[in-house]
């Protein structure tokens, strides 16, 4: 291995019990009802312990169906930032990432809460934008129904002109500190941002100085037409769901491509699917496994899981019938894809239910660790990826199980760090510093 | 003294490098421009080390003044409830309290943040509920003007309905956490809140099982008339700020005496004034401190300061000439505090620049830890207040002072805790924990 090989970057999405649909069952989950910070903890030191870029915590803001709460705790969500404030004492390297809708906030408290994020952990923090999908969230937030697709994206983009302003809105020479003076800051570098848009008015700047990484990394889905335009332009990293890696090399491209026109090179933006694993000594040890996962999931429930995915109800459809053809306009890229590959496999829908309540699309691998590296390392050496978010059945047991069987052998290849080399996130990721605009461009008061 | 003595309480107001307005230029003052997670923590785990009910944390959304920024850090906030996040993990028995405007969130994105610190710190969360006062914050969220006082408050009350409507929608008993049925959850026991009011529209319940404490503790100034009035409705603490021993016996009756009307008894609310100390071995000594203290300040500053709290600009008068006539109409009650307090004493502008600009209309005492704790033991039997939210002229080293000093003292009188008896928030302040509104009146939906 050369030592100029390209290194991987690895995410540990953290979610309650584990990412599998029946994790809160499984004798080892420690489930107790509570929001706990032990299991944060442990989590995340198992991450860094295996010299992962990030932890990752994704979010939502409602009960979907309070029916469904007897059996799945998958709709529960501890608000993401205050874990990670959590999270920022109790480790000292792994990127702290955090999912928050930008269509139930405001960019002032949203630029402030990442920004006190990103000085706290000295330059780790990580915001996932995303636009919320849900109907029963907007009838948290004031309204009967959600703002249409097109009208999400709008204010996404807006909001981050707003907030990028904001962080930017202190120059990095801005803070002087001369007590002797006294001069605690010179005022020439500080700016308001004066934005007034159709979505926000937002004077600035910021009540914080500039925070170690100058902005926190951005995450998005990239997945939709809409999304993917976002994501070229403004992500940092993109987060996707493919079980296919042919289709995981034509996104790549794809996203990859639309780079230039923003001024952007590819190696600014990396690109991370979801990974699930189901480690054994043996293959057939591993199948065992995922059985023994699978049998704590009933298929009544999947399919009420796989419902809400494609947003049909599909409780009056016979089990082990096919899917039925469904109207595609205005539904959401993961609702599209389960469509096209229920066409594609004919799986039933229990099977599709079973199946998508496991890995939510993501890609399954199950097998030894010596198989989960092989294959690890082709999609990564194929141009699918820039490396995965690792999202174990189990937590946080299942993480340590892939620090400790799996990252060695990447490790060993020369596709992963053994040690981190950067303090901060964006260190870690390869990407560098944004200048602020107001740096780079006196003149300029827009422009991302 | 004896067993059963009445106990005070005590607060930790944090505050960047300390609550003097010329702190960050004391030689002792770690000043560097950025927030600092080591500058949090050494101060919690001196209150905690000091067995205080918990720390404080104050917040605003703006820069007001941008020059300001030359030689004045009080602008500078961290966002509270990260903060308050980070220290979950970095202590254990001392609560946390951090300031959040209801008039720039959205109740379900707070709900579900308090919720989460509730969780994770086991039951310390507590909620300062502000509604701004800032033009300079209305022009980040939106808006050309501060909505008008009144109408804050309106909106505060709906606030805290729909708050504490969503923290009760899951009873106690809802989390089941049955593997083998399985069963998570008893559905019957997590309610939707159907909220419509004049400011909000949610539907609910809260997407995370009830908190350790049911609901944080509510903290509010309630110092205006409408804000005495949700006090007492709603406040579990109030925090206020005043130098006068018979004003503050006043107050505490005041309000005291309205908290039957809305069914609760005078022990429901513990009345806190802010409380600043400069801690000298003699009179003299203390004396001398304050003055260098002081010596940071310029009185220009000063008196800029002062023209914010009073919201008139002030740099038109003579400094050593009095305070004009100012219009009381639509003013804070802070302004007609200090608008009182210069007819009464005749100040000169200057003097009261200085004086506010150093307490903020907070009790100051200057003095041996002897004295200090003579003073607090008077304010605390004369029914003046119900303890104290400790302001040190600079932290983190104030606090450690004040905890070696001054609380060795309380504590020999019997007046203060030697040691931790509860484990929540609510059991350090000897406040009751809530009973769900649906456990406790099935049928009803709305009452607070």
């Amino acid at each position: 291995m050369g030592i100029n090989q390209r290194q991987m970057s690895l995410g540990a999405f953290l979610f309650n019990y584990g990412h599998h649909y029946g994790a809160w069952r499984h004798p080892d989950s420690k489930v107790n009802g509570v929001i706990d910070l032990e299991f944060y903890k442990k989590s995340a030191q198992a991450a860094e312990r295996g010299k992962f870029d990030m932890v990752f915590l994704a979010d939502s803001s409602s009960v979907p169906s309070i029916q469904d709460a007897e059996t799945n705790v998958s709709f529960i969500y501890p608000e993401a930032l205050t874990v990670l404030g959590a999270l920022t004492g109790l480790t000292e390297r792994i990127g702290l990432a955090g999912t928050v809708s930008t269509t139930f906030n405001e960019p002032y408290n949203l630029a402030r809460r990442f920004a006190t994020l990103d000085h706290l952990s000295k330059g780790r923090a990580a915001w996932n934008v995303v636009t919320g999908t849900k109907e029963t969230e907007a009838r948290n937030f004031n309204a009967d129904k959600l703002l249409e697709h097109s009208k999400r994206y709008e204010r996404a983009r807006e909001f981050l002109e707003v907030a990028t302003g904001l962080w930017d809105s202190w120059e990095d020479e801005a803070t002087v500190v001369d007590k002797q003076l006294p001069r605690f800051a010179d005022t020439s570098r500080i700016h308001p941002i004066n934005h007034q848009g159709s979505n926000f008015r937002v004077d600035g700047p910021l009540n914080i100085p500039r925070s170690p990484q100058g902005r926190p990394v951005i995450i998005e889905a990239g997945t939709s037409p809409d999304g993917q335009k976002l994501a070229a332009q403004t992500a940092d990293v993109v987060f996707t769901a493919t079980e296919d890696k042919e289709e995981a090399i034509r996104f790549y491209r794809q996203l990859k491509e639309q780079l230039p026109q923003y001024g952007r090179t590819p190696d600014q933006l990396k690109i991370m699917p979801g990974l699930l694993t189901f480690i054994g000594d043996t293959e057939e040890d591993a199948r065992e496994k995922e059985r023994a996962f699978n049998a704590f999931i009933n298929p009544d429930a999947a399919v009420t899981y796989l419902s809400k995915l494609i947003n049909v109800d599909l409780s009056g459809y016979p089990l082990d019938g096919p899917l039925p053809e469904l109207p595609r306009e205005g539904n959401t890229s993961r609702a599209l894809m389960i469509m096209d590959m229920a066409k594609h496999t004919k799986m039933s829908i229990r099977d599709l239910g079973l199946h998508f309540s496991v890995a939510r699309g993501h890609l399954t691998i199950t097998g030894t660790a010596q198989q989960i590296a092989d294959r690890i390392e082709d999609w990564f050496v194929s141009g699918a990826c820039d490396g995965f978010n690792v999202m174990p059945p189990l937590l946080p047991d299942g993480l340590d199980e892939f620090v400790d069987k799996v990252v060695p052998l990447l490790q060993q290849r020369g596709l992963f760090r053994t040690e981190y080399t950067g303090h901060t996130l964006r260190e870690h990721l390869g990407l560098t510093r944004p200048v602020s605009r107001f740096t780079a461009q006196p003149d300029s008061r827009t422009s991302f």
